[in-house]
């Protein structure tokens, strides 16, 4: 550990690092936006330290890192500037790869919650990365940030420290395929509305900004434009995944709520056979055309698949009804569903979330799924 | 093994025998008609025998039975009258339940394949069979009727060896969710076509007769009335499991078929960008509607779902159009569409049929999803 | 089918035939002696049949037969002769590898139990068969003659039926390491005596004779020379895999039995505090090194490996200080021991004793041993 | 997380902390010097934090924690003073349970490598934790210091980061029999020998002290008085694991090796047939029987299992030899012998050392093991 010195992240030449998830105006520090989002490097020499700054209020950020495509480590992060040692007396002249990534989603109910990296200190070399050929993006919601991937069968409280981008099926999906990949993904959230009825609680009216889900002119914004259009054109993916539904689904079984935004109230509705209202359902599949339509003007070429499954199947007939009628209105054939495996009693994870045998499951099948559809 | 006396399946009460599988006029002997057809006994006595009668041409019928629910013998059975021993020297006062069915498919191909139930020589007593509460149809192609559930991976001939009710989802479904069931199946059928673009080859054409995949006029049919129609009051099941469009699927990809019956050449057509023609597609659609029409027409309060997916999801959106728009017509809600786990190159069988591990995983889906639908 | 023509077993030359399991000196009809033993054929053509002549009293043999390497059929074999089918309208040119085999164990209780095979009837060519350079013996117990293997966990009669060597860990051994080999197996019998205290039921008292198993004096016997000296030159195995301390751990804990034979009683006795007179285990040990003895003087150059534990490992100790002192006595270092995993709950097939899952298990972890082992 | 307060270790009364691990004298702040060494708490409060000071040189120790019996985290602690957050924002009324452990094996080659837990600071009560009636010590080498159960397969650096108590089957058996449990193991060392022929490496010569592994007279003994005789009679065991002998196995194929400290070479011999030289097996069978008097003299009523196996089996023979004398010698019946499922390519973690996999399979065997043979 001689010679010990410090890169800033936007020193690395491009061929040197790979960086996940989306991206603001922000370079140095980077910003970390979602769950999934992260830096890979791969160095030689002795110790590597990485220095980060974080800050959060009640929903403090954790982290987690790879060596050679391991879990080695995994914290919680409280606010402040961090400096951490990745490894140490390793042997330093082989190459080791390492990936650091922010496990908690971003969140829309903490304003001041960021992780940003500043850089690393090393005392060996900076080596090339992996050249991933295969891009994709995920966008979900409590599933997709690996709610209840940590934590008991029994525990119940909403917590960042249940959420993960390490026990989660887009992580391992993207590794299984050797592919880039983004998250954008939001617990409670739904297509047209949260699992309480919010409708605000949509994905598709955040999807356009950078990263949408940070409370507009929150610090947050104001510093790393959040809330900016997001360019598309400077990545994009062969495959979207859409698994959004199981929200939507929930809000059936909710009461009404109040929306302060609007003054009115919101509920989606069961007629008294038990089964969806009618225009309440339409309402899910108009949000679905749109949010296609949406998807496809910002990635024009992208093969989209709506995966949906893991906690129930409910809503296969709404979303397979709205992907049809886009498929009819605009002739678009380059989209599918595709059902993921249910988690079941053996496969839960905490409070009634997919646990890491169901995101095993989930990844197996959608792996395979991917495989045959785009011919990789 | 004294005093053994033959008994009749006519002759045994009603309480004392289960007999699976749709029934034609004839009751003794009792026909065998499908896959997964059989009769069910609880008996005392050390030995026990079975008489039946089989013919065929080329697809000679395969039976098994089991004792206690496990399989305890498989075997090939060519034209003539057979006295088999299901077992021998068991304890006399412990009741045995006993469980004989065919294994092979009706065959739309085989002219004389049939299997016959005589009756039973016994040296015990008939006991009270278990009473299945739950009904289950199973409505399918190869998949359903077993086919590749045994042989080789790397077998390719198309025989009824290979085929089964022994190793196969429906069977195992039904065992788990401890339901009465019937098997209607065919391999190469599609809901619209074969998987060869022979646009006989659909099963909506024979779900109304007895068995109306048996040859019209051929003498199996004069005999029991297998092109009569079905008395569906007779049984009605709380769960329809169609498993069809694979083969629709296949078609596509298949050479155009000339269809002596009516001259014409047929063929699924494939878009230059490989996408499916709009007018072949609904075709499918439209076959689907039928379909279900069809079966709500026959079956007033099944609830009806759509399981599909163990050889590929290509008709996902296919299907579920035309089932949402078979929703919209009707208003009908008690109709739902689930996706089953694909088969991979772990669990095939052979020819690229689905193996017992499939079949297995299968099960285990198919199950978890009818426990949470039907509130079993 | 056209053109079927019988050829006797003996007319088969050696390279289009493989058989299994040791040989008396009765070639044609060929006595199938012990389960496992059988026999295994190429051939082309369209059909092909097996001319077998079976006999018994209360324990009936069962047969099964392979396609390709898959299970086809399994079936109850009463006296008689039989001519079976083994398959038919297959593609006439391609070759098809067929074993058919005996599933029951040799019958130390039933005079009359024998199975031969006449020959084949068949419309193709022999083709040479597969040519298996290594070879195991396997000497076992009930485990190894595959008791409970088939039938419900609920299952307790001791029948025929039960036992097999389709579900049975040294068939699958020997397939997984493409190995010839030999079973001889007695359920109920130990290394030094049976479950029951029987002194004359152990495995080594007839391990020399041919199938020593068999009644002497029997008409079996007398017709096959199933009592005369086994010539062990004629097939020398490379690994020698004794299965046997089940039974013998069993006596402990059983009541004293009267053996007729000299009029003695014996019992296999517990200490006040639940462990073992140590002069009864050394009757244990004593065996064992006599076992070992007798195994080497007649297999110079077998690795003879103990493999025991799948019905728990209480005589690990015991065992073990056996084949030590043979160790020391000999100088013999072509020895070892490998624990067996054991049966649970999840794994138990009839009546307590080993399931598939249980022989799947242990086939996985003898086939990992013999292959460090012996370099496989 | 109003009114945080600190409580040290030592002033949590003893119904409200348990201690795994053995103990030295000092208690406040409370070394953990062994991997599994931990406390456990239950606490309710909305915040917890755990204040811990750890030092090191080379081999930095890692540290890991559990809510309610997940794995929450686990990091690297750098030589200091760490205020740690355990949780925050819980739900302040339900009582949660915290096990925070040592992830580093006692590290008997960096003089200064410490973790002491001074307290904890929370915000509510501490209640009563759970009562474990079964105890348990393990005694082994690098498979019960859980190396390689971090890391990638290809990973070969001899690093604290790959060892761990949280992937151990020590830990998971522990956990799955609720039993309290002591680990003492050293990576590289045996019964007799370590892997390289150190006859230094010995687990026996430090068994009777606190915690012999570390240096005497280094900084931490002095501190601690590790290199004192343990107090056994404060801790009796009720089963004892042996997982020892995979490095004497080793030793006999590594170069000889020069003893500093009695200027002599070491090296266990193979003879030209690739056997074992007889005088350096029976260093190893006497090193065993030695270690077993050790063992009972120290805990009179412990039942001893010598479990072993999850890197090969070579010295099945050789252990068990050992483990007869000592029988034979002392009439000691209540020791046995297991053989744990080896470790195959499918379940290698880093280093060719067992990974979760492996260290799952061997917790299923040992806990059904101990189950029977425990009556528990």
């Amino acid at each position: 550990m001689t010679d010990m010195r410090f890169v800033e992240v936007s020193s690395i030449s491009e061929e040197n690092i790979n960086i996940f998830g989306r991206l603001c105006r922000q370079k140095q520090p980077l910003p970390l936006l979602f769950n999934g989002s992260g830096v890979e490097i791969v160095v030689t020499g002795s110790d590597l330290w990485i220095e980060i700054e974080t800050d959060s209020d009640f929903h403090e950020p954790w982290v987690a890192y790879e060596i050679n495509g391991a879990l080695m480590s995994r914290m919680m992060m409280l606010p402040g500037e961090h400096s951490i040692c990745l490894f140490r007396n390793m042997e330093p002249t082989t190459p080791k790869r390492i990936r650091f990534y922010r496990e908690l989603q971003a969140m829309s109910e903490d304003d001041r919650c960021k992780v940003l990296v500043k850089g690393f200190k090393l005392d060996g070399e900076f080596c090339a990365v992996p050249n991933y050929t295969r891009r994709i993006e995920f966008i979900g919601d409590s599933i997709t940030s690996g709610e209840g991937s940590y934590g008991n069968v029994t525990d119940v409280d909403w917590l960042a420290m249940y959420m993960s981008a390490s026990v989660n099926y887009a992580t391992m999906t993207a590794k299984e395929l050797n592919a880039d990949y983004h998250i954008l993904s939001q617990g409670g959230w739904g297509v047209f509305c949260g699992w309480d009825n919010d409708v605000r609680h949509n994905i598709p009216s955040v999807y356009e900004a950078v990263c949408g889900l940070v409370q507009k002119n929150s610090p947050v914004d104001k510093a790393f434009g959040t809330s900016e259009p997001y360019d598309f054109a400077k990545w994009q993916p062969d495959v979207i995944v859409v698994n959004l539904g199981t929200n939507d689904a929930t809000s059936f079984n909710q009461p009404p709520i109040y929306n302060p935004d609007d003054g009115q109230t919101y509920k989606m509705r069961l007629n008294e056979d038990g089964t969806k209202n009618r225009e309440d359902e339409l309402k899910i599949e108009k949000a679905v055309v749109a949010f296609l339509e949406m998807l496809r003007k910002n990635n024009p070429k992208a093969h989209i698949a709506w995966c949906y499954g893991m906690l129930g199947s409910d809503l296969n007939l709404t979303l397979t009804e709205g992907i049809n009628t886009y498929r009819e209105k605009t002739k678009d054939e380059n989209v599918s569903f595709f059902q993921l495996p249910n988690t079941t009693m053996e496969t839960f994870g905490a409070h009634m979330h997919p646990g890491l045998k169901s995101h095993e499951n989930a990844t197996k099948a959608l792996t395979d799924y991917l495989r045959n559809k785009m011919g990789w």
